[in-house]
């Protein structure tokens, strides 16, 4: 951030009075201008056995497989995220279970919402994604998964799944647990 | 939002693209100033059976009552946004336990996010607060409270805590219930 996106004068980044840590500030018109983490809401579609996936047509990580998921928009709710995400990357209707991971990932200011539900009908492959495929247990690409959250949440799917208990699952990815996935991508 | 906060051009507000709903767009440099919603992140502080409640000593409902919750900053995690928001409006030190109520309110493009917790020592008002105390449950100023989402926490806490089960509630707040809540405020 350069300018004021209120008046347009130049900002600088320092503590404002009274806070405790810095923001872009405009000593033109006054604006304390605050930055704050953004969601990303998704969804693991499962049909009987299998788990949906989406390999990414788009950056970051094209080519490697996803759950639906993406930034949370204004004037939404977190399951209406999810759902239409998972309509826009997959043309799959879902119907929602319930939060199943809640994973902050403070180093990027993401806080990522993957809720469980069911595949309610046919899939595609929407603009973003090459392709949309159905994966039982031993199909899944582990190797080839974009984000360790998708990684972690179908680990905790796997594990749960046995006893058909679901439990939300709260935990933090950090930095270092990025850099042991990704290498230094 | 009148000006790129990173050229300082005039933006314009439609549709970009490939995409499907308006953004703040820059002719000049080309950035797409995405909106998002934000987390607001606190705890329910439990001290034996009473509640802990924080008067607002800021607007907006100064001088309502409230739990503590607050903006989650960037870089932190929603456990530890909501830690530091017990700590900085009551002093309070607690031992978090889980998500208990998830709220979304699309209208103003927040999430509310409010961890039941266990209050751990002493407490007092911190400077956003004139001041802080615990409430059994008959002496909850019900008609005193802030916010709808502060309502419906405590609605909730006290309709789970019979059996001492105290799952996740995931619900929304509109526009139309916020005004039945406080008027045309």
């Amino acid at each position: 951030m350069n300018f004021c996106s209120h008046c347009g004068h130049t900002v600088r980044f320092a503590i404002p009075d009274g806070d405790d840590r810095p923001r872009y500030l405009c000593d033109e018109c006054g604006t304390i201008h605050y930055q704050n983490p953004r969601i990303v809401a998704g969804t693991l579609p499962v049909s009987g056995s299998r788990v949906l996936l989406c390999r990414r047509a788009i950056a970051p990580r094209k080519g490697f497989w996803t759950l639906p998921a993406g930034f949370m928009e204004n004037a939404e709710t977190t399951v209406e995220a999810a759902v239409r995400e998972t309509l826009e990357e997959a043309c799959a209707e879902v119907s929602i279970h319930g939060l199943y991971t809640l994973i902050n990932l403070p180093h990027i200011n993401q806080v990522y919402m993957i809720f469980r539900a069911d595949l309610a009908g046919g899939f595609c492959a929407g603009p973003e994604s090459l392709e949309v495929a159905l994966f039982e247990e031993h199909e899944i690409p582990w190797d080839e998964l974009a984000f360790p959250t998708i990684e972690r949440t179908l680990r905790h799917f796997y594990a749960d799944r046995g006893d058909g208990h679901f439990p939300l699952h709260i935990s933090d990815i950090t930095a270092a647990d990025r850099e042991r996935y990704f290498g230094s991508a």
